[in-house]
């Protein structure tokens, strides 16, 4: 746990084109206290959050989980993290956290080269996360330049991170990562390549894996737009309650020579070993546990948003309207079981990890996105006409302030509070802040559309066969 | 458990005008066999299907439900039941014998008039039921000839059944009931209103609910069209594998001057316990429980119908293809989770039955028969073109027998398991029979459009509002 | 035009192993009277139907169309031909006459090979079916065995058709093509390969062009199953409006070593020519012009029918209910619009023929199938309970009539009234009559998929590009 | 056609609590030139934007149309001033003029009361715009504060505008509308209520329409929130592409005793009339036309924006985004030729005013925001995660310029130019503007559900009724 201070630590973050500290930045020091909530529950709810081993404390996300009741554990851990940022945060430490607990129990498949042993290295820096309990967020996406060609057939050397030298003490990378989350804010990033889009054979110097603390030199952080209004702008968190509180940032992460030792490298030149690296590692489907809970607050925020936009406007006694509401919240409900099934019907992996169903976590993290939108769409066209005109707050403390607080006021709600509430409602549902929330939800874990095309190869249908063949050969 | 020669017993069964035997309908015969299979799992899988009340050993339906343990012991009976019937029949005595076992131990609120104890002839009805395990069936909806009016307010005095004698001895009742199935096979006739299209207050004379052995005088039972294509047609199951194996059926109940003795009556001449009867009872949680497990069972024979047309046709190659069959596994998995959810969420009611999540039974409720409908459309366009052509199956043994079985059969099957293989396909999702089947799925259980309507005002969403109402206060 | 014993001609048509004579099928035999409304309407709207060519009087789909005023005058003559059976015949004559006109004037492409000269024979036969005006049916796709392998790679020499010996005199041909439409009552066939899955390099037996009396020694007609309900099983029209009244039939066409002279081969081993055929000739956009208006009048049917059962049962008065026929009254504008700009932003070709607008027309070809099928939905869920329950229409002649006359009867309709209407829906959306209508609207006209996947790269969007590039600029 | 400068006439135009000039506005300023372009193109494409009526010559917005021709021509000026702001203004002059172009001749059914002639007065102010080419600003909607009461059951008496004087000399007037766009940079503002959501007999206060100078004393204009990026957020209009160079604005007008003489006043005290007005003078009709053609710019910009995403990004190879381009394609044809037709089949009214068909333009009303939010869906997901990253375009003259300019150009495009690109995508589906831009299309011509309810009760379905009715009877 940092405060924003400590994050002026060398660290080479750009914004619009300046290179600025972390801390000069509001949105930046909102989002930390935001994030901090994970730190700040390991206290308050100790019970829920920590758990003890050998002795020590450590955060919950930590726990490698043996049973259901471990992962239902964690599940409430999570839960209480999310619902602090209204699932809005998607990388939380305790995303990451969760891997590392089966990083550390899994490692042994990454085997050695002749300069180092990855498997110990992946272990090591697990217990080290753990011990120390630091914020790592990760980078795994290549840039999209030409999704129909090889990386290592695009010529700028920046379709994606590759060593370009390698010594006793460790490899130089360069090249870059698309859309890192989180990263101005974290202490270490992590890098390896994503198991959706694979490596090719000649792709090796780009097989990599490693960690690295954010203000390694050679590292460059650059920032997207944000998408806030500063104070300088006249609008408050009462205009903006959503984009002006907190920002994930996504970066682009650029690799200029910089130098990792060996004890933080985990793939290297191995285009099969980077492959696995996500999955094999047990990492992607326990931080996906983490993600889907999380999932379940930001649907359930945007879910009661959309039934609070409906009572706000009297619109809820039309049919059509509560039709359209009982479909969020059966939405919401099919969400809730899945998961939960997941963690019921989970498995024993060869490690003695108790993990959860991927199958059903899987049918979650493809389907949740879609609900999510259903959910952003209805309140966006209930309040559209209403929340499209919100005037800036400061019009209640102008000249107009008496007239608008009369005009606006409703037996529900005062004008002020309408005004807010609709200013969240277009926060979420139609600002970029919002929409960009939305396709981070769909992309974030994968292209749903390759989610779903692995899906089916995967589920047991064994009754559903069954019957089939009975009347095949009757 | 009856022969069909039993069901031989007076009871008014017509069919296209002509009064007939039951035992003489073929299709009537092998849906009566397929239905007994609920006697028959009784003694093949005792342990899973009986339980000992009293020293007394009873359908595994009829138990009251203490624990989750239990609805997950009926779970498995009920999902045998199904799979004997690839879930194409909705309506097995298990179905309303789980109703009964609620029924029983809630029927006080039923209360009493001038000539009977309505609430001790529900019990004993129940009890009734129970030891002599016998098959009802129940018709709940009436006719919709003008949805704009009361029913009262219909001259005809067939938009309901109604009472038209009240005697010491009992009431008579004439009317009419819409869409029962099962009624030409099964022992009995429960007749109530249903808890969606509540009656209004002129309507007291329609404001009852009773049983009576089918073979009662002044009852018709008037069947649909059947949708079988019998022996004389020239085509076997081969040719249509569901259609020519079982029908649910759908008659018309008529009652003219039927007499129903006091101790069958439940209701009579209340409006206000009409619209309360199958809520209040606990019939309809717990029938749904029932009902909702079947429903997963039909819904993994749809999806891995699907799945099985695109390899047969080589068609699991696409990624197109593949993410269709994987959004069908996807939804499998959610209403999965919804029911486990359902069961494991229970709450122990007023009179200690432990009662499945209503919330999570109405989700699936009002979602599953969309997520059929998806299986369904996959796999009829899949089969498109191959399933619209398949000649009659005699074709096979006829002088083109040999040309058909080199040019139809590939690697993946024989021309025969192709074709049939394809008819299976073309019954569930193409004939009349499999459309009904969707119809069916649709509104058995209340119009979905109307269980969302009522779905958001049940959803516990207090983590969304205190999310929404610390930002308002912010 | 043809008696139907006309068509006791030696052709050999099986059905379910038997062969048949065509005349002694009484579907066969509507189907004939339905579609002989082509000759009919040429006798008594003579002005709308017939054009005069030196000083010869032909049907009007024979005239080639010089303006966009000669698209509309077709567009009438289609229109009345599609009304007289509802839109449900997709393959009467005029069809392939519109396919003749341009054939007749593009054959040159087809070039010769050293036994005969391929476009004199195209044109000879177009001018054939002309002055002849004799009813020809198609077959172009090949069976569906293994979509992942090349024609040539199946063994068994079924998966289309192709040449086994070439002589002086003409083609010995063997194969089969799937689903022809109403071979059992045309005179001629014809046979091509299929613009949409291209043939590959090695499938040069299969590249083949050609046309042949039905009653040609070796062609064997293998019709599907039968969808109508004859005499004995005691339904009429009454109870299946359309099923019992039409039936365009789905056959399996097989070649068994048949001759096919010269003169009516077009093309022959050359794949380049037979992938050419169908596009190139005009063929494909001058039959899908009649193609598409034909299906104005289904679509109209549908939607007609959607609006009538809302008002038959009272539930138009419901705001939700409006707005679903509010859609598909939409729907039928759009498509009665693009269809309009086809015929009005045509254009001449090479040879001087007006040709429709391809965009608009593929625009519509792959759009409607789908609003045909939300047409469909909507009039299926409106009338669900009620009309899955219809009685045979006999049991109004038998002792339950006059219950049902009362019971059944509205101030909207009488009972019959309403049990034919609810039939006539059952037919159209629920059995597997209209069930298979709506997969011949998807695929008749090829993949809707793949339609699209070649809609946008044809589409002229210079306004939208100069938006883009002046603020690119900019 | 003004200056920006002369707009800072008096007029009390309100920004997040502070009075502003408008020509201090930097987007107000944009916005004005934008919409200027219409006076422009009267000058540069004479022939195509204006006519001569009585040796003047006019804006062809102001033409009656007589023929189907004069509609074309109106449709190709439209076009034109639409492309030259991507039809993204939803409002530019020639909207309400081709309104005035109706109500001139139609104003008739007005009629008069004691102190003045609405016929005349509607007549003289039509002619007025036209001869003088002033810009007109409507406000119909009324706030949406409890839609289930009526406007005087509210009591805040700002549920609409009413009247609270009335005098010989004029009317005086108090309350408010909601959602005015262009009010700032228009010279009048035209009153009325909406034909949708018709007024209550008591509502008689709220029944008038008028038009008034917007700098009239009482008048306030309070705008909501801007959503452009200014200079001194450091980004441009590289960064933000269309949010930076154009807003509609979205005003709230309140009334404040302002005094309206009885020549500028159109309806008083007549709820009859107040329905009335918009559809019976036919401005609705006629504007609809010029908003539909507008729109279909809007449709053709987004959806070559997706066409070119996908090929920018190497993702139009794949088969499952050709199909979804090509459906964007099939949609802009549905639209184009639906309003072709509303052009061709239009009818004399009346008044010989050539009237363009409604059933036609509303099909296209309520389809043309659901095939627009599809192109947008499309492109936002084609682009997801490289546009959201994109950072502001200074860093391109940053440190990591170099760098940028290397890692992000491809064989397609520069870095910059992919850069600007993806932000133009960003802005159109992403961020507030192309979001509000959305809820406009959707709502600024009244609730697609309610076009839809009334829709198909206008349809022309006699060919279908035709023969579903030969069907019945036969």
């Amino acid at each position: 746990m940092h405060t924003i201070e400590q994050l002026n630590d060398g660290r080479a973050v750009y914004l619009n084109g300046q290179r600025i500290n972390v801390a000069d930045v509001p949105i930046f020091r909102k989002t930390l206290a935001l994030n901090n909530q994970y730190y700040a529950l390991q206290r308050t709810h100790q019970d829920v959050h920590t758990y003890i081993e050998d002795g020590q404390r450590y955060d919950i996300a930590f726990k490698v989980p043996l049973t259901s009741a471990d992962l239902k554990q964690k599940h409430r851990a999570y839960q209480e993290i999310a619902e602090s940022n209204n699932g809005l945060l998607g990388r939380t430490p305790d995303f990451l956290n969760s891997a590392m607990a089966a990083l550390a129990v899994r490692s042994h498949f990454l085997g050695h080269n002749e300069y180092t042993n990855f498997a110990a290295n992946a272990k090591h820096y697990a217990e080290h996360v753990k011990t120390e309990d630091i914020f790592i967020s990760h980078a795994l996406q290549n840039p999209q330049l030409d999704r129909q060609k090889a990386i290592n057939a695009i010529p700028s050397g920046y379709a994606g991170v590759h060593v370009t030298k390698r010594t006793m003490e460790g490899i130089t990378v360069s090249g870059a990562k698309m859309v890192n989350t989180m990263a101005p804010i974290a202490d270490d990033l992590l890098i390896f390549n994503p198991p959706e889009l694979l490596l090719e054979k000649g792709d090796t110097s780009y097989a990599v894996a490693f960690a690295t603390p954010l203000n390694t030199p050679g590292v460059k952080i650059i920032c997207r737009k944000l998408l806030d209004h500063p104070v300088y702008t006249g609008y408050t968190e009462d205009d903006f309650p959503l984009s002006n509180a907190l920002d994930e940032i996504d970066a682009y992460i650029v690799f200029d020579e910089a130098f990792i030792p060996w004890e933080r490298v985990f793939v290297d030149n191995d285009v099969e070993m980077s492959n696995r690296f996500f999955m094999d590692s047990g990492m992607f489907i326990h931080s996906s546990h983490q993600d889907e809970v999380r999932g379940i607050t930001k649907l359930e925020f945007a879910t009661t948003l959309a039934i609070r936009t409906a009572k706000l406007l009297g619109l809820d006694g039309f049919l059509g309207v509560q039709e359209k509401l009982g479909r969020l919240t059966a939405n919401l409900e099919l969400i809730k079981g899945t998961i939960a099934r997941s963690e019921e019907e989970g498995r024993l992996d060869d490690f003695g990890i108790y993990t959860p169903n991927q199958q059903a976590l899987q049918a979650v993290r493809s389907t949740l996105p879609e609900y999510y939108e259903e959910a952003l769409k209805v309140a966006q066209h209930l309040a559209a006409g209403s929340m499209v005109g919100v005037p800036g707050f400061k019009e209640f403390n102008g000249d107009n302030g008496p007239i608008l607080e009369q005009a606006l006021g409703t037996s529900k709600a005062t004008a002020k509070e309408r005004a807010k509430f609709l200013n969240l409602v277009f926060d979420l549902t139609t600002a970029g802040f919002g929409q960009r929330q939305l396709m981070y939800e769909y992309y974030h874990g994968g292209d749903p559309m390759r989610i779903r095309s692995q899906h089916y190869a995967g589920e047991d249908l064994r009754a559903g066969n069954e019957m089939i063949d009975r009347i095949m050969k009757s």
